[in-house]
């Protein structure tokens, strides 16, 4: 049990004036409860003050048992024949649990637009209409009060037990980072780095550091086309087979057991051009200083002027279009904090964020090297370490 | 351009009493524009007549201009320096393009809670406040009705072009369901296979029919315990070692350019014990059965009773705790048509579904076999063909 984590839950609902949260979004159900849902059909009631409520599908009642804290539990039937409306079954199991006296400002999950996906990744179950109206079926639809940035906040400085969870996540991606690294070769192409990485997270990540659940979502660019491009929120890896000298980009995604890390490396395959290496060099440079620049109470914008300043005295400006790191830890991106321009968030102990400043030029293409750290009072923790060169060992 | 989807679209939204859709879940905007997104923060207004809008992120104009049917298309900028509020672009491009007189009554998402991830299936974008504030910001709140319904009875049949690419999908399963058969061995772990099931998709898959992004999300259960509630939701795949004799369940949803597929092999690795042979024989009757049964006008129920009466016969009964089958093509599992026992849905040409069922014994383990078929005239098509046995050739 995190107690760390409840109490300053419970001192983060008593500032907001909350009595009570209804979470079913895995992300918070596992920040609030330590249990991870498969399928996301899995509420959390987490009252400021008592036992929390877990309604939860009789499927994955043993798991739960494995991963749950001191939590009630109630469970329903889905997915079989007999099975009840889940949204009905938690209705009824949170109105016998709170009886006459409900909760007075209870908060919800009202603006998560961008989500994690349970462990059931190929179909997310997410809050909708039925949700909302299981909702106002339980408590009055004035005491219901949007919570999102109440659970962002909290999200933003992970506890000692958290950190430890993003240690693990982040060991596991640098599997993936090494079997790219071993892996980008001429005539290889980017979907089948794509599937070497993914596997190599898959099968090496399972029980390192107790893991259970583990799944990688990589991304390969290919060439200077692809890689001048690769800081776009999502791309298409291809099967077109690299020849000498082309750039390759992974963009790494890892959840272990919900817990996530964002890892990226690059690699020329053959021998790299002097632009190549130049791009390189300011990249890992930028890196380092931003990462330098990283202790509580600097600033957010101070740590990406860290890595701008570099890349800017490296001769390029524009070329690093994107912000220098986001937070992360219960999602691929959380909100806090983000390292950008002039951005005002003060850095705390426990939060976890990317530092990964790039470069792409057309023509040759892009470089971008990302690490995950968590802010300590010494400064910067590199998360699971992992070599960066930009040459292989054969080149 | 699938002229057959948008004349039934259309046709749709005339008997529904509405002027338009607006759509930015990925399987909708796909259904009705030809374009699945890569993040999901595209938006398609989809007129009742007229030229659809799509409004999208500009690191997603290449892409959707090879897919995108004829539509009017702006763009905002996401995801780097200088971005623009996704919303607030959706909405000035909606007012612009309505200018004054606004359709009448708009269809939205209101009640999708299983979505299908967009191709970033490691971070699903989804509706939630802001798209219902953007939604109240554009038209009046009076005008806007839960599409959810009109939209799944749109998808349950599925046109000519959208059959073929659910063959495609199928054909690239196969690559899939194939690697297990051929690499369910003695001392292979179930992640293991995942692994090798999904390599095997990603790399195969790309090109195959013209398909472009290919992602296989595979659960295997290994070993009587695991196999035996090998049909839940969804289950753990796990690094234990299989031993000789046991069952091995695969159960593969893929999904190539937006369109899903889902399959289910089985395997004995080593020699199968009579009543492992019996619980496949009956599965695998049961299976031919139902498909036999498949044709327009059937109602579903009469399905899931061939496949049902199969497994009663051979003295199997609350073993089979499952539907025989569900619709599929643009998630996952859809609603339409269920095939379960008295379900009333008449079959139509066009429609696709899964027939898969299942025997699970305690102390044996678990069997189910799925394929997807496509509903036509002369009967069942069964999709992207691939062998099934119990029992490796090496055995």
């Amino acid at each position: 049990m995190d107690l760390e984590r409840l109490a300053r839950a419970r001192a983060a609902l008593a500032t907001a004036g909350l009595d009570a949260l209804v979470c079913r979004l895995p992300e918070n159900v596992l920040l609030l409860s330590g249990y991870w849902p498969l399928i996301g059909l899995s509420f959390l009631y987490f009252p400021v003050a008592g036992k929390p409520l877990v309604v939860l599908p009789r499927s994955e009642e043993r798991e739960a048992a494995q991963e749950l804290w001191e939590a009630d539990t109630v469970t329903f039937l889905t997915g079989i024949l007999g099975s009840e409306d889940p949204h009905q079954a938690v209705g009824a199991a949170l109105r016998e649990r709170l009886g006459r006296a409900g909760p007075r400002r209870v908060g919800y999950e009202g603006s998560f637009e961008s989500v994690a996906p349970p462990w059931n990744a190929g179909e997310p179950a997410v809050p909708a209409a039925a949700t909302r109206a299981l909702l106002a079926s339980v408590f009055e639809e004035e005491r219901l009060v949007d919570a999102t940035d109440v659970l962002h906040a909290l999200r933003a400085r992970k506890t000692r037990a958290e950190q430890d969870k993003l240690r693990v996540a982040n060991q596991i991606a640098s599997i993936g980072l090494e079997a790219f690294l071993s892996g980008a070769e001429v005539g290889r192409s980017g979907v089948e780095l794509v599937a070497r990485v993914e596997s190599a997270v898959a099968i090496g990540g399972v029980r390192m550091g107790g893991a259970r659940r583990v799944r990688a979502f990589a991304q390969v660019s290919t060439g200077a086309e692809e890689t001048a491009v690769a800081y776009r929120p999502m791309v298409i890896s291809t099967s077109r087979r690299m020849e000498p000298g082309e750039l390759a980009v992974l963009e790494l995604g890892v959840v272990a057991d919900g817990f996530w890390a964002d890892r990226t490396r690059v690699r020329v395959v053959g021998r790299p051009t002097d632009v190549q290496r130049r791009a390189f060099a300011a990249v890992a440079a930028a890196q380092k200083a931003a990462i330098a620049a990283v202790k509580p109470e600097v600033t957010a914008g101070e740590v990406d002027a860290a890595a701008r300043g570099v890349v800017r005295s490296a001769g390029y400006d524009r070329e690093f279009p994107h912000v220098t790191g986001h937070g992360i830890g219960f999602r691929y991106h959380e909100p806090t904090p983000l390292i950008c321009p002039g951005g005002g968030t003060l850095l705390e102990e426990g939060m976890v964020h990317s530092v990964e400043p790039g470069i792409y030029l057309p023509g040759m293409g892009g470089v971008r090297l990302e690490e995950d750290v968590l802010v300590t009072t010494g400064g910067a923790e590199v998360l699971g370490p992992c070599r960066n060169e930009l040459e292989g060992r054969g080149a």
